[in-house]
């Protein structure tokens, strides 16, 4: 539960090792498509960038009736030009990794195949156009590439925030499903299919919605008993819905106060924890070494 | 209210004594149905858990219209099965324990007998079959079993911080009830049956859905001073209830801080939670022995 | 801003000083309405919650229309045995203290009587019955009479954390109504009346009920771009009303950490702070004298 | 990152120099409108205060369909009084400053410019009525007008929490806007036209109003796998969205918590904020003086 170990297992997720070719013109192009230390790297990244935005773009837009029809073809033509775009990349990256399996089989791996099939399986099956809609999945590759970025460290912090509370919000979630599908069945009872609250799933969805404070409307209790359970669900769903953000709070609240210069010892009398810009022992006065940030 | 009391409370509630039989069969069943320290009676745990998940899911299908016209038949026989298999784990359970009454009293006994009967009942009265749902009551002993898994640690975290603040809760929601019937009212008032609000009960159970941002809007107010009343209530309900989060999350963000060395025992008097710094025992004056975290 | 002018304050609001007579009839029935020390103050206390919940229950239930056809007799007598009852209490409380007329212009005073007065004109003027729900005003003194019960500290302290951070609330409070305001208009500018957006009043109330994520659906953005900007608002708007709640917990998490017992100081080295069950001092294991919480 | 660059670069933000003149009319008029030292300067404060608060009012009453045709005439006067009102407050700014056009390029100047404008445009262009609304900007001066008020520190304290969080919130809302999108497309598939979710933007703008808890109920799902992923979206959302809640909130609580010993100073080298328990500076290495909390 140490920093240290919490941070590199971070770190070891975000370099899953495709391996790293060794010369020649593999390295170059490996250079250029996983890194960004130099200019080409990070050139790649952007213009990847823009294309994934762009692509999601179109398919948004094709949704929309009114643009579809009017700009048909057009939409077409760049869903084309970015499958192949994107086909080449997906082929580029195989091929310049010395693991070529590993990475087809990691997590970005499977997202950058199964971006690009649903096109061309719309040429085998005309049904397969309603997928189009999977290439949006290639967003989350966004997160890859603003890795880059100076907002790591916020980021990093945040999903160790609820890394560290992970356990604690599975079991609040169990304890919720119980509640829900326990009030849902009760309301499923009370209320019955005539006000529809037409099954128990129904009438389970209807309690999620109102736990969370949803509250569509489209499902409503009718009798007065409803009215008086739904009630007290919502004030005391209320209550028990405050623990997650009390969870995540009392998480991020911890890793703010968690004091970082913990291994900073004084080389004389080693008392640990000073504070990063201290240049002398705060106990017995001797100057401490020159302290840098990893 | 110190911890150690706090924590022994806490298992008083889990270990209930229902009377652990000394010898003989009745003990080796105890072992399989209440214990799970041996590979049998975590078996059993499992299969009981199995069997719960398996008798919700019957319920849960047997309430879609769809589901329960074609396949009501296989239903009706599940449902007996369970029904079955239950009451002979109640009877067990009944057997094993040293003091039957001081089981069938308890909170589990009570929810293992009334998750069984109405499946009886329905011989004698046709109507029972509506509470069939009640067999959903058994979800609670999830609870139970899941005592096994590591998870304990924090669900009593979570238990202790709910519990820690239940007074303050219970305060806030007689503030609560108090407004929603004040406001309620007022509204009732100012807009009126023709409105929605038919009566001041409604007008309540409206103010709640309204203060706890749930919203359905299947009452909405409709003149201008309703909406002024209603915009003011959402306005200041929300920052009353921020105040349950802040409850629960003060709570557990004290929990996360307290002062960790309850490990820091007297040598004279041997009483434990001595403060980090401190040097005398704060109880008998003794001196302490030096203190290093680890 | 210490803990102590503060604790006084609340003090000098829940004993507001109408004045204890000094002897005789007038000081007895003082003890028994004002106090809770002997037993029949305490009887009287439980006597007139009893009344104040049966009377607002026959408040809510005549507004029923299903049971105000039933039992109106029933309701008008027995809203008249409280109209005499609480005309009776209020003026033996005007009799019993020393400055009536400090009694009567006090919140409680105010309130006890405008609880009785509609039922009395109701008789010159017909329609004062609709106000009878002025009634439930006396749920206040609720307030007041579960000051004797042992949930003071706890109410005490959730006071406390919301008038500390009561200013910090009115900005926030003020900021929200400008941005209501603006984007409200905008809304009203985008959508138009013919989408519901019939008035800038209007259109304010929506973003009340959208910012606070109440949501009744009563009034939707039907355009594409009100779509958006409602998105942005419900986004942005999250993030603001975030705020109240981190308001509250920090005010509650900072009264858990404030250290109680800072004018506890060893005799002999004059150190402070020690914990309140301390026999001994932690820093020179001299004797603590007796210490006692007021 | 230390408090005290912080808190001038938000002093640098409130007093942005638009130049002062040196003597004669122009100061006098320069003390009144922008400083709030002497009476008239804060008279005239509290004037333009009204004076906005009252333009508003009738750009607000203006809108709603019933007062603007009663009073029309009036409501057109009192606007060309009110622009004519700012349009010579706009002037007498602009002329009594050393840098006017230094002026008119701040945020104020322009927002101050923009309120008066769409008023003259009306008369060249009719439409123009219907940016009237356009005025209300000038409600974001009340912040100005209010930062002579002592709730400025308070103020300050949110602008710091929030500006603190800016970051995460940042990279929050990137997460959340991706997980949207993700989600919308997915539901724009499972449920489609005929469900009321007409094109991806609006399935995502329902994924918004359902994550945020707002739950409008305009569009809901109507499929059994759509209200499936809509249970699971609104708890996992849940989760999600106490991040903001969690950010603001630890963001607070170490401003409140932020370590005090600001006034401990270094004999030798005058450097403040030491550590409570610190025998030694930790800039330069000198003995501090024992440290009192008082």
């Amino acid at each position: 539960m140490t920093p240290v170990r919490r941070a590199s297992a971070v770190e070891r997720v975000q370099e899953r090792p495709y391996g790293k070719p060794e010369t020649g013109l593999r390295l170059a192009f490996y250079r250029i498509i996983f890194e960004a230390d130099t200019r080409a790297g990070r050139a790649f990244d952007l213009i990847l960038l823009v294309a994934i935005l762009l692509s999601v773009s179109v398919v948004v837009m094709d949704s929309v009736a009114g643009l579809a029809g009017r700009y048909h073809a057009l939409f077409r033509g760049l869903e084309w030009c970015f499958t192949g775009l994107f086909t080449l990349e997906y082929a580029a990256r195989l091929w310049c990794v010395r693991h070529p399996t590993r990475y087809a089989r990691s997590f970005f791996g499977i997202v950058d195949l199964v971006a690009v099939l649903p096109s061309y399986l719309a040429l085998l099956l005309p049904g397969a156009v309603a997928f189009q809609g999977v290439r949006l999945l290639r967003l989350l590759r966004i997160f890859r590439i603003l890795k880059l970025t100076e907002y790591v460290a916020e980021y990093r912090a945040l999903a160790e925030a609820l890394r560290g509370s992970a356990r604690k919000i599975f079991i609040f979630l169990s304890v919720v499903m119980i509640t829900v599908l326990l009030l849902g069945t009760a309301m499923y009872v009370v209320e019955g299919p005539e006000n529809g609250y037409t099954s128990i799933p129904t009438a389970v969805y209807w309690a999620i919605v109102t736990m969370t404070t949803v509250g569509y409307g489209d499902v409503t209790p009718h009798t007065d008993l409803g009215k008086l359970i739904a009630s007290a669900m919502m004030l005391i769903g209320w209550g028990i819905l405050a623990v997650p953000t009390g969870i995540v709070t009392a998480e991020m609240t911890a890793l703010r106060f968690r004091r970082q210069p913990t291994t900073r010892t004084c080389p004389e009398c080693l008392t640990e924890g000073h504070e990063p810009d201290a240049a002398f022992c705060k106990d017995c006065g001797a100057r401490l070494p020159e302290y840098t940030r990893d």
